[in-house]
């Protein structure tokens, strides 16, 4: 059985509307929500909620709180999934990229253009797509988002299109 | 048959998520869509898209154009359903009483504290009952949420617990 | 605070896939966790689960059931909402009438074409459409489905439809 | 861009409930509206749909049928994926498997426990996951379902657990 620890750090995957403020915000976890609507029977997922923030307001610290999550997920787990705000998902990955030198499973970011629960959502399709993708793919840090796997270093956020694309 | 002209005017129930700006806004008709989901054989509903705005940007001159929609439906239809946000709708309902003295049919004011297709939105459940309330209520002006039918000269919107409540 | 009793006695509005013989079949019950998707903040509703059954298969036995359950939560409430199966619901609520000669509250039948939780199912439209009713119909019994009451002596179920009509 | 042919067969994840009946059956597509709801911006997806049946009712002409299918989509496209009831997927796969010697590309098989648009569907997980197989599988026939990819001659379905094990 495949052992995999789910990092989550907030983003748009997992904003929810506010009655009191009329908008949508980073207020409670869904993630694990919404886990518990995939059949996983070969899957052993940890899910470790690191933050909730909005991606354009994560730190230097914040980055490296989840560079520490990582290494300890990695030190009893086969693979890690990051939910992650899209807006600097690429940044924090290459921060990842350069800390995690010789990494010897799949590290897979991924996140949201449509908060869980709102129609139409990414966010389903995204996680599912993860978690079938750390089976698969080799060691290395990707964006996994729309039917697609992009290896860190060459993928960036087209805002035009509210997609990843590849920068080859 | 009976005959229904449900004037929408926006608010929270017609709010839609933007990926472009990351927010909810009043971007697009929806609630043609969501009526398609109600089964409603004997019920001849037209919808009236007349505006789609936040209720609390609503002018004088937004709540006359209102008065002139309701006015034409009448006409025609045995009974009138308005979509609007709840900030306001005491508000216009109240102009409406002022201004439709010798009212046959009733008129019910109905909205959303979570925009439709949001998970945990009250908006079908409000519009089903408005639709079902023009069948029975006596002719008057009402606001209809949540299970409960108010005459407009009784009801205030209570923003601590999200809904309405009468002032009896 | 209205006090209203939900008497679920099984029919589509309660059925579930079953995955071991791939069919649709009362297997337990739903009624509760849909009316939790209802906001009923001025509705106080017990549920009282009293059968599962496929309506086709109710027995006279079943029946005298229903009634005691009805008589049992007349005592305590101020309305009744039973959910029940399409093709024995006007016999059922018939059979009520002529034992409950001195109704002083509204007894609703309500129930389903395609079960909850299924795409396009009415069940949540009319459970909205019966708590709703329950407030304002004159004391007696009634089938409450797809945006009509009817009273139970003057309705039938219209196979080719797949709804409820008048007999007037 | 992935050219996917997609040919539907039917099964369960294609099944619908019918209010005539009160039964479930395969009676119209379905796959193409699900496929619908997934963001697949570099994916050129093409749906064949070539029969709508129980699996179990398949008959040797089907499989031929399937066969002629898959080469005429192998023919244009960089990948296939059946959907496919799941009681003979394993058969049907492994008669593509003898006919199909030299594959250059993944086909991937996948179906659902519970039809598509039931709650708790497994149907659009296992569509997801397999299109997302195909992108990066080796050549080769596989069962795709429930997070899990198996080579087609070391899988069979378990009924006791709903789901696809390894025969390894």
């Amino acid at each position: 059985m495949l052992k995999v620890g789910v990092i989550t750090t907030g983003g748009t995957i997992e904003k929810v509307y506010s009655e009191k403020t009329s908008t949508v915000a980073n207020l409670y976890n869904q993630i694990d929500r919404y886990l518990g609507r995939l059949r996983l029977p070969d899957c052993d997922v940890r899910v470790v909620p690191l933050m909730n923030k909005d991606s354009l307001e994560m730190t230097d610290a914040d980055r490296t709180a989840i560079l520490g999550a990582v290494e300890q997920v990695l030190a009893e787990h086969s693979a890690v999934v990051i939910t992650h705000g899209t807006d600097t998902m690429v940044q924090t990955g290459r921060y990842l990229q350069q800390a995690l030198t010789e990494l010897k499973v799949p590290v897979v970011l991924t996140g949201a253009m449509t908060p869980l629960g709102f129609e139409g959502s990414d966010g389903l399709q995204n996680l599912t797509e993860s978690l079938f993708a750390v089976r698969i793919l080799d060691p290395g840090i990707y964006v996994v988002m729309h039917n697609q796997a992009f290896p860190i270093d060459r993928v960036r956020k087209d805002y035009e299109t509210s997609r990843f694309v590849s920068t080859d």
